[in-house]
Formats: C-alpha cells, sequence, structure tokens
C-alpha cells in the first residue's frame, strides 16, 4: 500500500488525523469482561490490555489471528567513531539471518504465531555521521517513513515493529536526548555491549549531535537530524498501524525513540501502542516514562530486533483468550459474590 | 502413579532423595547459547531460563511438548469466620467451570498448549477450623499430599500447580506468619476482594491459627495444623515434579506457601521450580522473596487457579525456542563480535 504523504506537509496532516478506537466496542468488552467468572479486575493488567485491544479492533470478543512482526534494517555514519561493540557488516549479515530463519526474533514470531517481514533499507549506504552532518535528507527520512508504512499488512491485527543496525542505540539515544533534555549520559547505554572506552565515546557522540541542533524543536527534524533509517521506517510502520487500527506493541529502546518522536509529535499517536518490555538498555525505563508506557514485561533483554515485543505477543494472547473465551457467571452457574 | 510414601516419615525420607539437574546437558546448553546469533547475555532471563529448563530435562536444546496444568480444589472451615468476599459453595462451582472449560485457567491452559487437570478434593469435607483445631489429621495431610503426587503425569515436561478454595488465601497466610514469622497483616491481602471488615477478621484468624501452633518448627506439621487439602496436593504435585524431574512453574501466593513447606522441609527442594508470577496479593512479595524466587511476570494478577503460571508458560515457550531454534554465528556466517 503507498504512502498516503509525499512530504513533511502531508505527513503532519496525517499526524492531525488520527484515527481512534471504538468506545462502544470496548464498552461491550467491559461490560462482558464483568460478568465473567472471576472476581472483577483479578486478571489485572491483562483485563486493561483485552478491553484495549477490543477497542482498537472493534470488538468485544476479538482474537488473535494475523499478528505481524516487521523488522527494519539500516546502517549508520555515527558507526566510524567506534561507538558499537559490533562492526557495520553484521547489519548485512544479520538481514540475511533474519531471512534464513535463524535470529531469535524468528523464533518467538514462530511461537506466538505472528508473520515475519524484513525491511533492509539502503544498507550500502550508511546515514550521515550526525555528530557533524545531519543523518539524512528529507527526501531520504520520506522514503524510509514510507517503506515503514508500506510494510504494514492492512490486514494485520496487530503490529511489532523491530529493528537491526549497528550503531543504533546511539542514534536512539542521541533522539532522546534533543527531545526530551538531560545529560548524555542519561540515554547512552551499553546497546549490544560496548565496553567502557566505546561508552564513553558513545556519550561524547550523543552530546555532540543533539548539541549540533540544539533549539531544534520539530520532532520529525530531530529525526531526520540524528535517526536513521530503521528508526523512521519505525514511525512510519507505527502511524500507518494507527491509519489501520492495528494495535501496536512497542519494543525496546530504538524502537521506543522511534515511538517518541510520533508522541511529542502528535499527543495521543501512541494511543493504540503499548509497551512489550522494559529492556535492559540504560535508558529505556526514562524513555518508556517519557512514552507515558507501562512495560508487560521486565525480563532484561537487550536485543533488539523487536524480541521483546513479540515475546508479549503471549502476553496479549493469553488477555485476549480470557476475555473472548470466559464463560460469564450465568453461563457457568457460580455465585457472583 | 502411587505415591511412594504412605507415612510422614516416608515423605522426609523422599525430601532427603531428591534428584538433581543434569549437569552436563546444562553445560552443553550453556555452550550452545554462547555461539547463538546474539550478542551473550541480550536474552536476559530468557538465558538462564532455557538453561535451567534443560538441565532438569537432560538435554541442551529442549522443546515444550506436553506441559501439564493441575488444579486441587479444597474447601476451608475458616471460612465460617467470615474471611472471604464468596461462599463456600464457589468452589465446587468454579470446579464444575474448569470442567466445562470456562475458567480463566482453562482458556490460558488452550493458549499456552497445556493439558489441564481437576482435582477436587473432598469438598463435602471442609478442614477443621485452624483457629481453633488442626485444620487436617495426618491421615488427611498424608492423602491430600499423594493426590497431588498422583495428579502430576510423569510424561509432562513441565508443571504448574494451581489452586480453587474459597478461604485459602486466608490458610495460606497463616502458614507463612507460622513459617517465617512476622506480623499477621504482613501476610494478610485481600484475596479475592475482601473488604475492611473480612480483612481484619482475616488477620485475626491468621494471628490465631499461627499462634496456637507456636513452637512448631516442622513444615508438614504446620501445613497439616493450617492447610488446606488443595495446598497440601500442590506440595505433593511439586515434590513429585522433582521425583520426575519435571521442572515447575510457580502461580500466585497460595501456591508459593505450598512451595514454601517443601523450601523449609529441605534445602533446594524447589530448585526445580521458577516463580510464574508476582501477583497483587499483599504477601506475594514477601513469600518470593523467603522463596528465593524472581517472577517472571508481575501484571497485578489475583486470581489463582494457576492463572498466573499458565501465563509464564509463554515466557518459558520463547525461552526455549531461542536456544533450541537460533542459529550459531558460524552456521549463520555472522561475525562475532
Amino acid at each position: 500500500m503507498t504512502a498516503p504523504f509525499t512530504d513533511l506537509a502531508g505527513l503532519r496532516a496525517l499526524l492531525q488525523e488520527l484515527p481512534a478506537p471504538d468506545a462502544a466496542a470496548q464498552a461491550d468488552a467491559a461490560a462482558r469482561n464483568a460478568q465473567l467468572t472471576k472476581p472483577m479486575g483479578s486478571l489485572g493488567r491483562l483485563e486493561e490490555l483485552a478491553l484495549w485491544y477490543a477497542g482498537w479492533r472493534g470488538t468485544s470478543r476479538p482474537r488473535l489471528a494475523r499478528p505481524q512482526v516487521a523488522i527494519f534494517a539500516g546502517n549508520h555514519g555515527v558507526v566510524a567513531r567506534g561507538v558499537s561493540a559490533f562492526p557495520a557488516e553484521v547489519t548485512a549479515q544479520m538481514v540475511g539471518n533474519f531471512e534464513a530463519g535463524g535470529a531469535a526474533v524468528n523464533q518467538l514470531a514462530r511461537a506466538f504465531g505472528a508473520t515475519m517481514t524484513v525491511h533492509p533499507l539502503d544498507l550500502d549506504r550508511p546515514t550521515g555521521d550526525f555528530v557533524t552532518e545531519p543523518a539524512m535528507s528529507e527526501a531520504d527520512l520520506l522514503a524510509a517513513m514510507a517503506a515503514g508504512w508500506r510494510a504494514v499488512d492492512p490486514e494485520a491485527d496487530l503490529l511489532v515493529a523491530g529493528e537491526m543496525g549497528i550503531g543504533n542505540t546511539c542514534a536512539a539515544s542521541a533522539i532522546a536526548l534533543a527531545l526530551e533534555g538531560g545529560e548524555a549520559r542519561d540515554w547512552t547505554g551499553r546497546g549490544t555491549g560496548v565496553d567502557d572506552a566505546g561508552l564513553a565515546r558513545k556519550a561524547e557522540a550523543v552530546a555532540q549531535g543533539a548539541a549540533r541542533i540544539v533549539g531544534e524543536s520539530d520532532p520529525l527534524q530531530v529525526l531526520r537530524q540524528l535517526g536513521g533509517r530503521e528508526i523512521a521506517a519505525m514511525a512510519g510502520a507505527i502511524l500507518a498501524a494507527r491509519h489501520h487500527r492495528i494495535p501496536v506493541i512497542l519494543d525496546g529502546f530504538i524502537c521506543c525513540s522511534a515511538a517518541l518522536v510520533l508522541h511529542r509529535a502528535a499527543p495521543g499517536a501512541l494511543d493504540h501502542a503499548v509497551a512489550g518490555h522494559q529492556g535492559a538498555e540504560s535508558g529505556h525505563a526514562r524513555l518508556l516514562e517519557a512514552l507515558g508506557k507501562a512495560p508487560l514485561l521486565s525480563l532484561g533483554l537487550r536485543l533488539g530486533e523487536g524480541s521483546g515485543g513479540t515475546l508479549a505477543i503471549g502476553v496479549l494472547r493469553g488477555a485476549l483468550a480470557c476475555l473472548s473465551g470466559m464463560a460469564t457467571f450465568a453461563e457457568a452457574g457460580v455465585s457472583d459474590g
């Protein structure tokens, strides 16, 4: 499906026309939930999760039939500064691994019944080194966001957007710093496992990148200046999901940096999204706080790839199974307290 | 399968002969894990979970083929004191609901591919009111523990033990207080939703029950004095699982009170068990601390039934899918950092 924007003005217009959930379906689901054979509220967050999903899908007894995990890959000019534990060629190698079915997220997608699509974005053309120049031109930004938009299956009933890109925690940290403020070290972590010297170089690059564009308050321009193609694509995909009323499970730090751009560009732009997990990357907890999202899982993951978001599909499956499958007090002949 | 004990001495002997995990299989799994296409440790707790499971199942590439959820139900004399928000007849009604497939745990078991078995234990014969008398005779205790033992499918490759029993958070709180000390209010929560007056009655019953047997240091006697049949059966089931080297996912507060009895009766008796979740029942966090177990999930559940433990099967499935299904760096041609 072609993306319904060709310039930043079109994108901004879309961000002002975000569809809302189906309040009637959500109310029906809440009424049903109140009659199920359990003390009210005793399924905790599973109940709110199921009602949230019911609203976005417009049905009081939803099921998850067609979840999609979309993985975007990009390369980053800033990698030349030694900010990652892995060399840039690993991005393309891991895309091969995704396509061959060997990565962690492949196993998780299969385990939770999701289709997985892989979208390498100009891997042989890294973004500009954001310390000294814009990461992307406006045309690059729009192309990457459109690629993300097009990647979303309009018939999917759940989206997890994931990423691969050596150096991309560095870009995500710079975006977070530019949009949220604070100190570079608040937002900079070890990514896939950089050592102390690498971490210091990374924090320095993050600080310099944000300083270069200080005063830039437009989230889309921040994304263009500091982001990678895969981060822009995730933002495009999350926006497309909203357009199609497809609920989203956010993944880790990098995915959440893409989500932050939408969140700052339009209030409520992430109402169709939940936080799948809180990862080990330092800064993710703070980023989730900035998004106003409490994570479903917190298992110390720091892999990216959409892995934590895909794992959280299991929690959503459980929540929907209860809402849609349980008997009511009346059906089961159970006394209602 | 007949339980291999007929008296408390036989039970104590079993607790001294606990099988260990297969260290060689665990080492093989760890070696495999180190070669998989991800930064070492980047799957966080999923990695330790998979290695733990591999050790107990004796294979470096385990899969989950036959998980079992076993639900035990019992009634409690202490209910006459008004310690629950629901009447005692709900226990039998919910057993009917389990058997008909309408409860939350049915949906969760189905969603995560587990077989579910239901074991009502003398529902028309509640335990004695533990405030004034022993909940069970020695014969009752042994019969309930043996029922738990027999309920475990020796061919299962995972066990979740769950429960139903109006009033059983009260019994679980009394067990925890008797074994761990502290104040009754530290261990007493609202269960399925008792009001303030009920909560006060409940804490009073918990305090009196524990006070009645003060000085009793034998965990099996504490279980007999204060526990319910379903709590004793869960302890028997968890012990049987250990005997068969079947890993266990613990459920909520009540299940953990059964586990606590084994933990205090024999150090290491729960090495084959992980904590599936931390529930909303006040005291569960403290109980998990006493067991030395960090929960996989924390979603505010307070239903019991094995629901949280069954939900956590999804996390284990994800962990095993990664360990057993991922490509190695060499297989995928990915540079190893």
